[in-house]
C-alpha cells in the first residue's frame, strides 16, 4: 500500500483501517485525516504526534486510561483488540506461569493506584523481564514524569502499528 | 446512582460506564475522570464540553467522524453501538421503507461529499421528518458553521446519554 493509496480513501475506510493505531482512540485517526494529502508515513506520524502533544494534562491521561493492563483482565477475558493481542503475545505475556500472572497483577494494581493510569510500554520492543524491570523501576517516578513516559511509549507502539498496517496493505478491523 | 457513586468508580469502572457517552470516544470520559470529586452531573457534563471546545478544527471533525450515519450502513449490519441503536430507533430511523432509506443515503452520501463528515442530529429528539427537513437544510450551510452545529448536536446526546446512565443506575458496557 503506498502513500497515493492512503490518501485516496474516505474518512470511513481510513479510520476503518487506522482506527486503532493509537489504542482505542480512533478519533485520532479520524482527526488527522483532515490532514491529507500526506507525503508519507512520518508525515500521518506527525499529525498523530500532533494531536497528541495538543492534549492536556488530562487529555493525555485519558489516551492512557483507554490502554489494557499487560496480562491484565482483557488478557485473561479475551477483550484485548487485536492489536493489543498479538503485541501482549508477542512479549510473552500470554504465556506466564501463575506466579509471574500474580506478580504482574501486584506491580500493575500498584501502578494504577500511583498513577491513576495503566502502566504502558511498547510490548513489542520489550521481553518479558524488560517489562517486570521497568515497571518495578517506573513506580519510582512522579506522576508527570511517568505521563510524559507513558506517553512516549504510546507513540513507539501507535508508529508500529502504522508502519505494520501500510506495509503489509492487509485491512484491519477496529 | 448519585454523584458520591459516580466518584467513587476507578477509571476502569467509570470508562467502562461513561466510555461511549461520546461516541466511539472513551478517551474524553478517561480523561475527565482526573477531574474528580464531581459537584454533580452538570460538572461532568462541563467537564466534557471543555474537553471537546479545546479540540483544534480537525479534532473536532475528528470526533465528528466516529459518529454512524443516520439509517447508514451500521444500523443495516448491524454493528452500531447499542446507544446509537436506541436513539436511531426512536427517531423512526429503524423503521423506513426503501423509499426513505434511499432518500437517507442520497442524503447522507451528498452531506458526507460536501463536508467531509456524517451528518449528525440528536435523534432523541427529532422525528423522521424533522431529520429529512435539517439534513436537507444543513446542506446548505458552509463546512465551518456545519462543524460547530454539528458539535453541538454531540453536546445534545452525550447530555441525554450521561443522565439516562446516572438515572438509571444501570451497568452500561461500551
Amino acid at each position: 500500500m503506498d502513500i497515493s493509496a492512503v490518501n485516496a480513501l474516505t474518512y470511513e475506510e481510513f479510520v476503518e483501517l487506522f482506527g486503532n493505531v493509537v489504542e482505542k482512540s480512533p478519533i485520532i485517526s479520524a482527526a488527522i485525516w483532515s490532514h491529507r494529502p500526506f507525503k508519507d508515513l512520518t508525515d500521518i506520524e506527525a499529525h498523530i504526534t500532533e494531536f497528541i502533544h495538543s492534549l492536556s494534562d488530562s487529555g493525555k491521561e485519558g489516551l492512557l486510561r483507554c490502554h489494557p493492563d499487560l496480562a491484565g483482565r482483557d488478557l485473561q477475558s479475551g477483550t484485548l483488540t487485536r492489536e493489543s493481542r498479538e503485541e501482549q503475545s508477542q512479549a510473552g505475556m500470554t504465556a506466564l506461569d501463575s506466579a509471574e500472572i500474580l506478580l504482574m497483577h501486584r506491580l500493575n494494581s500498584e501502578y494504577k493506584e500511583r498513577f491513576g493510569f495503566p502502566f504502558i510500554i511498547c510490548a513489542r520492543l520489550n521481553n518479558k523481564a524488560d517489562i517486570v524491570r521497568r515497571l518495578s523501576e517506573r513506580l519510582k517516578n512522579d506522576r508527570a514524569a511517568e505521563r510524559e513516559l507513558a506517553i512516549e511509549e504510546v507513540k513507539k507502539i501507535s508508529s508500529l502499528r502504522l508502519h505494520n498496517i501500510v506495509l503489509s496493505g492487509i485491512q484491519t478491523k477496529l
